[in-house]
């Protein structure tokens, strides 16, 4: 095998052969893909290479689509609040929405497919009471009560295909078509969709990979008035809504659906909200019929001889690769964006299919690629983040996306890849399907459980919000740490307890989100198996407002095991004595400052069992318990730094009571890491900074040493188990 | 009537003749009284002066109380939270009281008052399974639920006065007989206090005042095993339970009450929390017992020819001078402590008395009046917070408290002090029963209304706490604006509608709080009352959490009116656009930076017709909203100051869409005030502050002019209607 070549794929554009060979020798590229915006033409085709063809399933053959609008994808909407003045009240329901994109559905009779909500009742307006003017996309509701406010919530089609219509916005690309999304689950669209690939597979023999990009239904991404975001949502199943979607789910699962099981008070069903009995079967109905209907597409590819990829992204949904139907769809790969660490294993991790890939930053856009800026500095980021979890569990492949004559013009970005994807190369082949060495079993407690793993507290996906960054940290310096991770929900550990190898559970969130659980933690089985667990020795580690449910003179409901509470303002008449924090902790010991990111306001310790780690502004923002055997560890917050990531580390280990084993395989440097593989004898340590570092580094059996490596340096050595 | 005397009442001691003479003259008293540890000797109480007598109505006669152990005060106490680790489960219930003030209660059968919890459920544990140790104060419960959290709520004798008994312990009183609590409720002390009040008032002769400090019941104040303050609240019902209590409660309203209702989960039903029906028909139902005997006293009082004067304070549970049964007890008077001008106004607004003191500050107390500090200063702050107050309503008599011979060892002090009392008495002769010029008129919106006039946010009275001083500053603020106030509780808006005359509304608060309202936001006849006032005119201003019940979509239920909410991660989906905040606002023209205290996280505008005045980390802490004629403005919290007084002031008059009234009786700098009383045709124009000021002073026609006041200056014009 050739070690110098392979694994990593190259993104390719029309008249650019020679420079595409220079490329794919200096990267070891073995694969060479389009994107959106460029082609490849048929010399490139020819090239010593796996060639992956992007295709639409969906979108993109308006011919078809216009002559069945009928066939349009449809969503689920809601309209502003609207407040009665009088005893009528006329609401301008598509008010704020775009119109390019979405078009009041008066096919299907509003008066069976609608709700009128009484916002500040929560009952439902009687459909007689109201009428539409379908010229004026208004409805107007009798017999309104004056200083209510009401919604509605509507269908609509959806016109315009939101990746389609966000590249054309964002790129001004005038009047270019807009590509009109069917909805797969119509007649005459599914038989299209087959015949179409069957015919587009003839057409394009040189393809070895069909990269679906994706499949039927894209995540929710709903634009404005004034053609800009709206509502983004990556988990998103509002395009998978239709009025067939609706009946068919009447006919399999024994009830019809409200518009506000999908609509959601406006919240719709984010993957934030603890999930409703309806919209779980909502869920579970759509991935089976997606994976269904993607399973006869993955077929037909196979049938041609040729391999079938999914992008894991826009229309990715019901496709959920940890979800139970993801196996029969039969796909050979699955290819991501890689954000990080956390967005890496969500691909790595993904069972099920022959191979993954993950498709690195920065993309080879303007946005990054211009005269004076540097584009080695985010992909050194972003190498260095993802390294660290490519050290855990490698993708099997990584490339890039966008113009390649772009990044050509930067002759430090091409050196500088060209390490990366040798580096990529070698740890690939030292440590893939091998086991590393691993101190702790972890397991995040949430409403969503393994079906999101590596996907908690995500917005739009792998973007900055004020509200997560702070929980995504965890998910982030677990990615790359030397523990196992599983991802269990509450519905879980109430029908299968708490899995017997796990030593830390970690649940973190807001309160009421679906990560922190909300009312799950009413569950007397919840919380009677979680005590036992921890009791008996198991390590909670609570991050933010965990398990926060105020009942019964109890926020956090597991404040017992955690030793702290939040004061919401009802018990400022009981002293709180303890403000005092300890000089030394072994959770602390690497811990010049603190930074727990946005934070929590207001808890407190409930007695001098509590060792407080920090306290400021009247506040305990880090502090353990002991719970007879097991210790309960609270964070107000965990935004991803190499110091938080020693924090968290060290956390777990102290949780678990396995503070003497923080020291196998261990660096005192918190910039670096090392990583060890038993089965080969192998450690690999690494400097995860662009500064040089020096540290020691304690191996497993006791022997420490001083190594100072090269900024961002791998630097792989062979040990012994002999001391 | 002599202007140089008067109004003013002086503490003072034995052996002290001639300076209490020397002071009587210089800071023109005209009542002496004693403290507590103080006593006046008779040759002071033959001076020219009324005598004041401290009397304790309840305490302080062991000889009666020991014959009466049964007669004790009680309490309900909840154990703490004890997690079951197998079937049995054992309470040390007693674990973490103070077992010198507290005894359990084995008189009355426990089965019958007593309850165990299972604060997993909320489900109370049928007494058959339980049974009580008594000589270890355990109780010993079976067929628990493993991993289940229990507590008991148990009755206690309360058997040492908690005033006194912190005096006793912080002055190290050691082997002083702890003064026993007894319950007027019971035959024997009823009767007993009725005698020995006759008796005393006999032996009392040269007494012009009887100083009830105070009546029957302590607020809560409840000590922990090590003789620390455990618990705490100035309006706490908790020492007014007894058997005797609960079977006449139930003779009364026709029903039981339940441990829990005034256990109430470990909050002890504070004023923080929104009121129970059954903790309402509780304290309607002590306030009527409390009047009714507290009558009976002072009535002896008067056959004696003496006044009854009541200290707002200590046993002052049930007497609430803002309820409905105050005016019967028929006091003559009222005397409270002056912590600055919210306290000054409760008292000075307190109806049906003849007059009112305030106690003001410094107590003459070795803790101030020590070698090397300034008492001045203390005295000097509370001064000008005070006079704000006084300005708008003053009490009747200023006075002091402690040892007189410790203040007259700082010259400076009797100095400023008799400028403060001559400063007092020119204020009060010059505008005592005159209406001052009122701007606009402001109900302040709680679950409490009218009964807590003047006390809302309170904790331990007056003391600063974390969770409260960003809502307190609002109280402070208006207690010396020219602004008039009411206190409305929720029902009156629900029952009787917004007052006619109401200008502005103000909701303060954290979420769920009675000062918030909880779950009264989910009253539709509370709310379409509001939305429908504002909607007409009337100025909304939300403080902190206003309106706040999650529900339908949205956290703040006025969130239409204050045109913000708050984000709880639910729908971090949907895109908030609205992050730019204006240039110039008049509610913000004064303000050079802004201190919310505590302030509010993760409020975001609904939409571009919110004006945002103040934005930084991603959130709103400022901001106002046009709804209908009205506005609702939002502010994330008010510490009190100079700063956000005029802050707050601008708020209204922007709120109640009154800006060009601003400009009446204004002054630009905002260290000043003026106060102008149209009757008299004067205007006092005061420097709030230590240091010099120079201000515009703008009169109620159009005229204005330029002053400088020295610190501290009050200066009183005379003006003219005619510009």
């Amino acid at each position: 095998m050739d070690k110098k070549k392979g694994h990593v794929t190259l993104p390719s554009e029309a008249n650019f052969l020679n420079e595409t060979k220079e490329l794919m020798e200096r990267w070891g590229a073995d694969a060479i893909r389009d994107s959106d915006g460029t082609k490849l033409d048929n010399e490139i085709k020819q090239l010593d290479a796996k060639i992956y063809t992007t295709y639409f399933v969906a979108r993109g053959h308006n011919d078809f689509a216009e002559k069945h609008m009928e066939e349009c994808q449809q969503l689920y909407l809601m309209s502003q609040f609207n407040t009665a003045l009088e005893e009528t009240l006329e609401i301008d329901f598509m008010k704020g929405y775009f119109e390019e994109q979405l078009k009041p559905d008066y096919i299907h009779d509003p008066k069976k497919y609608w709700e009128v909500i009484d916002r500040t009742t929560g009952k439902v307006v009687d459909y007689h009471f109201w009428e539409i003017n379908q010229e004026l996309n208004r409805i107007i509701i009798n017999k309104v009560i004056p200083w209510h406010e009401y919604t509605v919530s509507f269908l609509v089609y959806a016109i315009w295909d939101p990746t389609q219509m966000y590249n054309h916005i964002t790129n001004n690309w005038g009047d270019k078509p807009h590509d009109i999304p069917f909805d797969v689950r119509q007649p005459y669209s599914n038989e299209y969709m087959k015949n179409l690939l069957i015919q587009w597979l003839k057409d394009n023999p040189e393809t070895d990979v069909v990269r679906f990009t994706t499949l039927f239904y894209h995540f929710t991404l709903v634009f404005n008035n004034l053609g800009k975001e709206k509502f983004v949502d990556w988990f998103g199943y509002g395009a998978s809504v239709s009025v067939a979607a609706l009946e068919a789910f009447e006919q399999k699962k024994g009830y019809r659906l409200r518009p506000e099981d999908i609509v959601d008070k406006g919240y719709y069903n984010t993957s934030f909200r603890v999930p409703s009995k309806a919209f779980l079967d909502y869920m579970d109905f759509v991935q089976k019929f997606v994976a269904k209907e993607a399973k006869k597409l993955v077929d037909i590819v196979h049938e041609s001889g040729k391999e079938a990829m999914m992008f894991l992204g826009d229309n990715w949904i019901g496709t959920e690769p940890y979800g139970q139907y993801f196996e029969e769809i039969g796909l050979d790969a699955v290819v991501g964006s890689v954000g990080g660490g956390a967005t890496l294993r969500m691909i790595a991790d993904i069972p099920h299919v022959r191979y993954t890939e993950g498709r690195f930053l920065p993309y080879f856009f303007p946005d990054t690629f211009y005269e004076g800026n540097n584009p080695v500095i985010e992909a050194n980021e972003n190498w260095l983040t993802a390294r660290r979890a490519i050290l855990r569990n490698p993708v099997d492949r990584i490339g890039y996306g966008g113009y390649l004559s772009l990044a050509y013009k930067f002759p430090e970005f091409v050196d500088y890849i060209e390490t990366v994807t040798d580096e990529f190369r070698e740890i690939y082949h030292t440590i893939k399907g091998i086991q590393p060495y691993t101190g702790l079993k972890v397991a995040i407690l949430n409403s969503w459980g393994k079906l999101r793993t590596w996907q908690t507290h995500m917005v739009a996906h792998a973007l900055w919000y004020k509200q997560i960054y702070s929980y995504l940290g965890v998910l982030e310096s677990l990615s790359g740490a030397a523990v196992e991770v599983e991802f269990i929900s509450f519905d879980d550990v109430i029908h299968h307890g708490v899995p017997e190898d796990i030593d830390v559970m970690i649940n973190a969130g807001d309160a009421g989100t679906a990560f922190s659980g909300g009312e799950n933690w009413m569950s007397e089985v919840l919380l009677t198996k979680i005590r036992a667990w921890v009791y008996n020795g198991g390590g909670f580690i609570g991050i933010g407002e965990p398990t926060a449910y105020h009942h019964e003179g109890r926020y956090f409901q597991l404040a017992q095991v955690l030793g702290v509470d939040k004061e919401l303002g009802f018990s400022l008449s009981t002293d709180k004595y303890f403000t005092t924090s300890v000089d030394h902790h072994f959770i602390s010991e690497d811990s010049k400052e603190f930074d727990f990111g946005e934070g929590m306001k207001n808890i407190f310790a409930l007695s001098d069992e509590t060792e407080i780690i920090e306290f400021s502004n009247g506040e305990v923002h880090l502090s353990s318990h002991d719970f007879g055997k097991g210790r309960g560890v609270y964070l107000a917050g965990l935004p991803y730094s190499a110091e938080n990531t020693r924090l968290l580390i060290r956390a777990m280990y102290y949780a678990a009571h396995k503070e003497d084993e923080f020291y196998k395989w261990h660096v005192d440097n918190i910039q670096c890491e090392v990583h060890a593989y038993p089965e080969i004898q192998k450690m690999a340590i690494v400097n995860n900074s662009m500064q040089e570092q020096t540290t020691l580094v304690y191996d497993g059996i006791g022997n420490r040493k001083e190594v100072t490596l090269a900024p961002s340096e791998i630097r792989w050595e062979v040990y012994s188990n002999e001391s």
